[in-house]
């Protein structure tokens, strides 16, 4: 019999709470709002407290917004750092479930879990060198190597990589609030509204947005590829519900490297590797699944 | 007693092939000029079999130029790939060394030789996730995760990632034959030379072109601190010979990244973050012995 676990979800307008093993078995789950943290937090504690009475958890996971503190050594691990959510930042979300539940509770990045649940669960089966982009309200990417998370100093911070901004094509100043014209302040969905005008879901299939947003995607996954060398690359989030974005992102990004690194990876098998999700929007609070160890 | 182990560093212009434990214990060394695959091979196996008639080697590393095939399961792997340097695409190096010393071999990069060499021996001590870049004559990057080498789906190819090239202040099209402006286009030492009319080495340490060279060094690593999250970063390679680039590198970084991630590593603590190496030219050859098992 597997073990019950724990996973929650802590997003900057939702925490999503579920109980079970895995995708087929998730045995009861609740949305919070995110409001103040001692709240938010108190509310997910009783959650799962109530769960346990009927089983006891073998542990929890976190997959969080951040940046996040993953450093063991340090004194404030487990927190979030920086975040411009008023009210959460510095907020340890770690101590007070531990405490209270009694668990071992394992914290890592939205982006981490989410690579995570697609290397064991969805698109990314088999792969043990993996990232998981995501490009919705931010961009983010996570990432695994030998099947486990990387961490390293902080942990993966993709949507803020540079990328090359031909202002004659696009005069955009971007919006990212620390860069401008980052990936994520040229790329993400807030970015996609301010340039046109309209919100990202409003723009028509046909509309020359798509093939910039493409050509972004392809420039910053350029940086992603040459660093770090995934085998496969997931790509999800809001903007990626646009299907057509995904043949486009390829021939960029194939052409952007393709004659130095030759591989089929980056040619004729580009198709199964730059991949959408398979798990969707499960792929949050499933991470968080996987992150306590399903 | 430590295992005595052969270190071959299979560079474009020498062959640099040794035997000992470690950078205090190298029991012989020969330098060959890189010819044809057939001779230079050769050379280097008259070389270690002639030195393991004394002691018997119990493994051999390869530190290589590349692109390099690192997949196991490829029938090419071990190979070198797509390299400019004529007669040397798709030579296999391990499969005549194996046969001939009968001793296991080890291929991987020669950056993730240095990078394994610094983090055993020298200014990446105790650093488990490590990048090690050199700028030179390219721009190559090995990096560690957990203390080994990553490979995915080939190995990193840092030089390659592109960067934000502003042609108002810097009209250089860039020197990379596949590529025009990507990070090596840019900064590497034939850039700096085909850019300034001069070789690097002429450059007066007040020339413009030096600020220039630490936007982009800086630029690049961006890149990489942001998609691998290395606890520390090495950098190497000639044109790193001139000190002042590395103050001006850390001031750029941390104002490229800063305010984002407020860590101390990129705060107060970026002298001890963006290091240069301590085994100098020597990271090639001591790389082979650390990929050998040193």
């Amino acid at each position: 019999m597997r073990r019950l676990l724990g996973g929650l979800e802590a997003g900057g307008t939702k925490f999503v709470c579920a109980v079970g093993t895995g995708p087929d078995d998730v045995r009861a789950e609740v949305r919070l709002a995110t409001t103040t943290p001692a709240r938010t937090i108190a509310e997910a504690i009783e959650f799962f407290a109530g769960q346990a009475k009927g089983t006891p958890l073998a542990a929890l996971g976190i997959a969080s917004f951040g940046p996040l503190d993953l450093d063991p050594r340090s004194p404030t691990f487990g927190s979030i750092t920086t975040t411009p959510k008023p009210g959460w930042q510095h907020v340890d979300l770690t101590t007070p479930l531990r405490r209270a539940l009694g668990v071992p509770v394992t914290v890592d990045t939205d982006v981490n879990g989410a690579a995570l649940a697609e290397h064991r669960w969805g698109s990314g089966r088999g792969v043990g060198t993996l990232v998981y982009v995501t490009v919705g309200t931010g961009i983010g990417g996570g990432a695994l190597v030998d099947g486990r998370p990387i961490h390293g100093l902080v942990h993966p911070e993709m949507g803020h990589v540079r990328v090359p901004h031909d202002r004659t094509r696009d005069p955009f100043d971007g919006t990212c609030p620390h860069h401008g014209d980052c990936w994520e302040g040229l790329a993400s969905a807030p970015a996609l509204a301010a340039r046109w005008g309209r919100e990202a879901e409003a723009l028509p299939d046909d509309h020359p947005a798509w093939e910039l947003e493409a050509h972004y995607l392809a420039l910053g996954l350029t940086s992603v590829v040459l660093v770090l060398s995934p085998e496969r690359i997931v790509l999800g989030g809001g903007v990626m519900t646009r299907m057509q974005l995904y043949p486009a992102v390829r021939r960029e990004l194939a052409a952007l490297i393709g004659g130095y690194l030759r591989t089929p990876a980056l040619g004729a098998g580009i198709e199964t590797y730059v991949v959408p999700p398979a798990l969707g929007d499960r792929a949050g609070v499933l991470g968080a699944l996987a992150i306590a160890g399903a």
